[in-house]
């Protein structure tokens, strides 16, 4: 039987508010996601939050049904409360009917298995939410096996990244790393290293790439750094017929990664 | 000579402020754009604005420099101000050192020279500004001629908006119309209008595309309607690998965009 908390001084919703910072995030390897969607979409890949709250106007929706089935039966929480507190966890104005509490996936780069897919994306110093989201949406689409964060990226726990994922960090792998770390893991076995630059004289679409591609994208308002696109394998560029110097970094990101699939597929 | 500005309770100070709210923006048919690289791209194509603000401990900047004879030759004001005034204005923590205030352009449907380009961006109740600056920025890089908002979007002249479009906004046409407008525009002339849609049979790569192409995008969570999909001569999806059912709105319009401008270049 699901719990009913009314009181905005109830320790856990005051513990559960603080998942928004970062710094409370890091303490208590949780985050939270929002939404029947994304939720629904985490729970058909078989990941069930700790806590879930959910709206009492919403307690019959079969989605949430189901969802507070599968929380009580794997020992985490059900918890009914007011559309009230719902705003107050999410901080927004029109909340979602569900709010999942998760612990936070490991992000050691040794636990991702380059073989598991043709497609890696690697972010450097990726620092809007809405860009790390919309590029694991783009990873989902086009196959990718995940997102491998370098250096100092957004946190992708952020309510705002996880909202822009549309559920895509549930089934996307993602890891984080120093950039000497991750250059000395990619070189350890098999992968080319793509990185995109103004400086490329390659178009991105005259080589064919190898398998496991990596696309390497940098700071949106920086790019790469020289010396991290020296190391690359392979530099490209993308046609800029117009006045501006660059593509938004999820943009140029996910225009690489559908060409990078069309190579592989029949048409 | 420029004037100076130190006092928050200057009236002028109050104006441009309130430039950040939508119904000012039209009641003075105004809006901010933020930044020496933007404005710099505006002046460029010779778009000045009505009022420079700028920070007097950036008074030296050449590009600065260059801006404030180029607004006060025009006729405008130049105004030197404090780092204080110029974060009021922007509402940024960080605020950039000039803020230009410029007069609206005419986004009639009528203004549009279709022969100007072989692609148009055409968004229906687009809701987001980060993606309308994203899509205009992929415009300006696809060589298309601009974008024409149907029904409602979000304005494009709000403050976010005009910031994600890093200057393409002075390179880019905007028209803003209803969808019935629009299709009695469209189809007065040549032109393929091309949906992307989650029930669509063709891939995106399949058809040969015709000049000009209107390439249309609807709402980030609703797509487009099922009576204007029946409206485009074309629909086209884009394969999707994952658990997914789309892509980010800006994402996809660019896959798109990209692909009809690669069906035109040599490699």
């Amino acid at each position: 039987m699901p719990r009913e908390i009314t009181a905005f001084s109830n320790p856990l919703v005051k513990r559960v508010r603080s998942l928004r910072e970062k710094r409370h995030r890091r303490e208590e390897g949780l985050f939270l996601a929002e939404g029947l969607r994304i939720l629904a979409e985490a729970e058909e890949v078989g990941i069930l939050p700790l806590y879930l709250f959910f709206a009492a106007d919403s307690a019959e929706h079969p989605l949430v049904r189901r969802l507070v089935a599968a929380v009580e039966n794997s020992g985490g929480e059900a918890i009914q409360t007011s559309r009230d507190i719902l705003h107050k966890l999410s901080g927004k104005d029109n909340p979602q009917t569900v709010i999942g509490v998760y612990r936070q996936f490991d992000t050691a780069l040794s636990r991702i298995d380059r073989s598991a897919a043709d497609i890696w994306i690697v972010a450097q110093s990726l620092r809007d939410p809405g860009n790390l989201g919309t590029i694991l949406r783009t990873g989902d689409a086009v196959g990718a096996g995940g997102l491998i964060l370098v250096d100092d990226c957004v946190d992708p726990f952020s309510v705002e990244a996880v909202r822009a994922t549309m559920g895509a960090l549930f089934t996307q792998k993602i890891a984080a790393a120093r950039w000497p770390e991750f250059l000395s893991w990619l070189r350890s076995g098999p992968g080319q290293l793509v990185g995109t630059s103004l400086k490329a004289t390659h178009d991105y679409r005259a080589p064919r790439y190898e398998t496991p591609t990596f696309i390497l994208v940098g700071n949106e308002a920086q790019g790469l750094p020289a010396e991290y696109e020296a190391e690359c394998d392979l530099l490209v560029k993308m046609p800029m017929l117009g006045r501006a110097d660059s593509l938004n970094a999820a943009v140029a990101t996910s225009v690489m990664a559908y060409e990078v699939l069309n190579q592989r597929r029949p048409l």
